[in-house]
């Protein structure tokens, strides 16, 4: 299930961010450092080496109790009998996602309005991500940032943990938590770090205060 | 189901061949050409663009009594209620496809080999495609043409209903049905035809011939 409580940090994977690094070594890295959730997000290449990034990451994440939340490729997320899924604006929409894969499996949607998030839990969502909060490199086909407000309108609004996302570093991880969300979704402040076990536990720590 | 018999013209799906036509406009006119399937391909557009193609394409797919097969994505063929689903050797592995479509549903492989293609029956396949024979401008990332040696392999091989595909014309159609296959699939001949219901109509009548 999805993480409950406070102070969450969903790690995402992205292949770019690792560079020459092992992807499944960093990983392992951020689940030693407590993160409480990881999402397979690998645009761009074939189902096929996706399932095969996914089969090197289940072990790991069911070794930590940890759930591995599928992007995008619902398929996929069949395939590999993942935990989850997670959805954008642009993806198969979240009321046809939730029939494919019945009532149990997480369900993530992408939103930056109230309007959406509602939509979202209309539709069966179990958690929804609020950005992009501040910017960030790892997506440069998202648009302008949005800030904190809409994540504040949005936690009040909805009856789902909300998710900051975007641009979070350890320094401003605070203020997402402040503004309302369970926790911050990172990808390039855990997969990028030099140290992404203890970039992980760093943001665990920050998220973890009020 | 899968058209049975001999003389399928099965056809592909491509925004590019489309060019500023309608892509709807140009399969309702393969349809009442004589097409036997359409397969929903569209590469590189988000899933949300292809449901919207594919909801297009279904009442007219429907109405003709054909199936409507998507390439690639099975979340967006179960999404759509589509008919089958067409997966290649990088794409999710057929028998995992087979699972999470259940029995019904068509389920096609892209081959090139015998032993592609036993896997690809072991694994539930409902037919296969063999290519790519001739050589074709709409899969660039291919590799080189294997002609039709390969087809006549498989086709004695496999107790399946083996298609051709690539670079078939009007003028090689009928060499591609002589070396055993039930038919043609094809993307530029019709989808980029100046008059897709006669060039289908066309090639319908030489795959038709023994
Ligand atoms: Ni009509």
């Amino acid at each position: 299930p999805f993480p409950s409580g406070r102070g969450i940090v969903y790690v995402i994977t992205d292949r770019r961010a690792a560079g020459e690094r092992s992807l499944i070594d960093i990983v392992h890295a951020a689940l030693r450092g407590g993160a409480n959730a990881i999402q397979l997000r690998d645009k761009d290449v074939p189902a096929r080496a996706m399932i095969a990034l996914g089969e090197a990451l289940l072990p790991l994440t069911r070794a930590a109790g940890v759930p591995l939340i599928v992007n995008d490729r619902v398929d996929v997320a069949l395939a590999l009998d993942a935990d989850g899924v997670h959805v954008g604006q642009d993806d198969i929409p979240a009321d046809m996602v939730r029939r494919i894969i019945g009532p149990a499996r997480i369900l993530g949607v992408s939103v930056a309005t109230v309007e959406q998030a509602q939509q979202a839990a209309r539709d069966g969502a179990t958690y929804v991500s609020v950005g992009d909060l501040f910017g960030t490199p790892s997506k440069p086909d998202a648009g302008p940032p949005i800030g904190l407000t809409p994540l504040t309108e949005i936690a009040r609004a909805v009856d789902l943990p909300v998710l900051g996302i975007g641009g979070i570093t350890v320094a401003n991880a605070a203020s997402v938590v402040r503004a309302g969300a369970v926790g911050v979704a990172v990808i390039s402040a855990v997969i990028g770090a030099p140290d992404p076990e203890a970039a992980t536990r760093a943001l665990c720590d920050v998220a973890a205060q009020r």
